[in-house]
């Protein structure tokens, strides 16, 4: 088994599998900006490395000092966690070069997927369902146009390099394509240094339900069944759950099959996941594939007998075959992100100290954080500070699960969104189960108590 | 389903049953003596009620006042937790008198079972195997000499009062008995204000296996496997984990159907422990049941997808049947009970003001805790300040957790057992999972690290 494995990033994923590590008798190294030398996931590796000033692109997406780190430290792996350089090609071959196993997909694998046009192509190829669209990207106006009233409005742009919602625009009209067509390809140009674009049908009542697979170098692949993320926030996941509410068990069985499919048809190495749109008649589309861990994977281990995805990812990066069994849910799980923001005022960043902070606890209750009384949240990085996570036998009783562990929360001196989880916990749509991305749209935070 | 309870308790214990309750829609009252008013049980009950003064007896253990706080804030039922009046015959005729549902056993059932002689010989005739020993009371010395030429030596004798060690005396030769005989007496009479002894035949190599019950009202039960509590000092157990070591499939299904057997013989209502002796051939023998609540359930909730037993306590309480299937692990849970204790100083007490407390959590981890950063640990009561509890797929992989979990758990101000867990989980014999009750006779705290 490895040795010692560098954690090229930072916060509650750092940290998550620093543990993983320490349970596993790997040593850890971690690597920190100035701005975090005070985080848990510097105080609980083996060894620290600091990379370089507060800036991301100074620090944890500066690969010769990840790489030099992690090649003083003597590490013999690197776990790249989410964002940052989790799905970079170029890190990832680097990483190989210089005879570094990256856990994660290969330079090829990361740049197939991560091209979205290229990887629809592949899915298409693979016998997975896509969404109606051009083939690829759309060379100029007059293409969008003509692919547009080929498929039929409502329609979406989308920028070929993006994420997080940017370059992104949907488009229910003719007359309103051009402004589109510009405005999504600025946003693409300044967010990703592509202005690449291509289109597709707007599907609509969408949920995104996503699929976890693993597969091993042998080429064999398993899913481990779904988890809805459709309470998005400008396309930004506030809260997953599953089993998806929406999901019924054919149609389960037919995604994690497609799921399969699509990973052994692309030889796929790890940990990744593929999200589809489903519409209201329960038809899936895909939507992209991540190459690396997610945010929201705790909730699948919780469901399925506490199996550990970041060991499952170490040891197939290791060359251990998987089991190659699917996996299906046998309880309900349930994940709030907090983030310090202020759910009060548009969710407006809040950094800053923690003076208190008092974590839930007992029964069914997991928390995943970095963050402790006295640590000071920079303002430089992503807002998320906790993930709490629930299981329960049952929905009904995850939902009440997570409402007494969000009362039992405690967190003085900055502001965070477990107001806003709180209070969906208590929304008819959100606990009927009857929700779609559009959710955020029309949710209007009740007044604060004072 | 009751509309309120009223928890009898204190600690962690009054907080579990306070969540469990929430989780059901259910309010809660807790009660306190006025050294626990700043304690977590009291702050997320929906009431609370302040019953007297630190004096257990004045308070925990005062009827009246507890039965005026019920009435007074028109509970309909009473948790009574484990310890203080759970087992007390009295206290829930009480309640009974009263017309507030006692979650627990009956009076009739309580006495049948809280006296160990009787408790034994209704076993007997449930067909459950007891230990050889005195058919009941030893009315004589000399009837006591009788018998322990009968069954051999060694024996063991024991008030039947009795519990938490006090009243026993291990006997190896007939020179020794008559001296063990007036001092486990005058220890009987002076903790119990009951003399009564009777006498068992020593078990060697003996491990400390009990089986999970659950009956209802329908006179059928069901068992939810084994504990291992034999790490235990004086009596008192430390860490308990299922499944036990050196338990087997076919030794499971024996016990647990002895178990099944004992509980609908005697029509057992609500959870219960039945603790058995295995000796060194895995021959098992009946040793005491517990008609409540058990400090260690958490472990057993763990391993059987997320079952909450307090839950069906109280669902058991309002006649709600049971499924009456029973449930096998297929995980691995530990739980290390954290004292506020100087394990370098006989586990001597330490009460006092908690200055840092900072939790374990991620994957697989759960605690169980009353207290928090700035509480006082008041002199007066247990020192179990803290259950914590991990879970993983595998004996190997539990141990591992709970020693990163160790690890991360920093509590100042106070002495606590963490050190004593951390080495505990270090230890050849206990790695080994060869251990028995006498484990700790020969344990050692290394030195402090300094």
């Amino acid at each position: 088994m490895f040795k010692k494995i560098l954690i090229a990033n930072r916060g509650e994923i750092a940290l998550r599998v620093i543990r993983t590590c320490r349970e596993m008798g790997i040593k850890s190294v971690a690597v920190y900006s100035t701005a975090d030398k005070e985080s848990l996931h510097v105080r609980f590796a083996d060894e620290a490395v600091c990379i370089g000033p507060p800036s991301s692109s100074d620090s944890y997406l500066k690969m010769s000092n990840i790489i030099s780190a992690a090649e003083i430290t003597n590490a013999d792996a690197i776990h790249p966690g989410y964002g940052f350089l989790s799905e970079n090609a170029r890190f990832s071959k680097i990483c190989e070069e210089h005879g570094i196993k990256f856990i994660g997909a290969s330079p090829e694998m990361i740049s197939k997927m991560g091209d979205k046009a290229t990887a629809k192509e592949t899915m298409k190829k693979a016998g997975v369902p896509t969404v109606p669209g051009s083939d690829g990207i759309l060379e100029t106006y007059e293409v969008a146009e003509k692919v547009a009233k080929e498929i039929g409005f409502p329609v979406m742009l989308k920028a070929t390099a993006g994420g997080g919602g940017k370059g992104m625009r949907a488009v229910w009209k003719i007359e309103d394509l051009k402004n589109a067509w510009s405005s999504a390809r600025t946003e693409a140009k300044a967010a990703f240094g592509n202005d690449g674009m291509y289109m597709e049908k707007l599907i609509e009542e969408p949920r995104h339900i996503e699929i976890q697979i693993v597969g091993d170098s042998s080429g064999r692949a398993c899913h481990l069944s779904e988890r809805d993320c459709s309470i998005q926030r400008r396309h930004q996941k506030l809260t997953e759950e599953t089993p998806s509410p929406f999901m019924t068990d054919s149609l389960r069985k037919k995604m994690g099959e497609a799921a399969v499919k699509a990973a052994e048809f692309i030889k796929y190495e790890g940990a990744g996941t593929i999200e589809f749109l489903v519409d209201k008649n329960r038809k899936f589309y895909f939507m992209e594939m991540n190459t690396r861990i997610q945010v929201e994977h705790p909730i699948t281990e919780q469901v399925i007998g506490n199996f550990d995805l970041i060991r499952e990812q170490i040891k197939v990066a290791y060359n251990v075959p998987i089991l190659g069994i699917n996996y299906f849910p046998n309880q309900h799980s349930i994940e709030c992100r907090i983030n310090a923001e202020d759910p009060y005022n548009g969710f407006r960043p809040s950094p800053g100290k923690i003076t208190t902070f008092h974590a839930p606890g007992g029964h069914g209750v997991r928390l995943d954080t970095h963050v402790y009384a006295g640590y000071t949240i920079p303002p430089n990085y992503d807002s998320m500070i906790a993930k709490l996570i629930v299981t329960a036998q049952t929905r009904e009783e995850a939902i009440s699960k997570m409402k007494r562990a969000l009362d039992e929360f405690v967190i003085e001196g900055i502001k965070t969104t477990i107001p806003f989880h709180r209070q969906l916990m208590d929304d008819p749509n959100y606990v009927s189960g009857n929700y779609t991305t559009k959710f955020m749209e029309d949710f209007v935070m009740k007044k604060e108590d004072q």
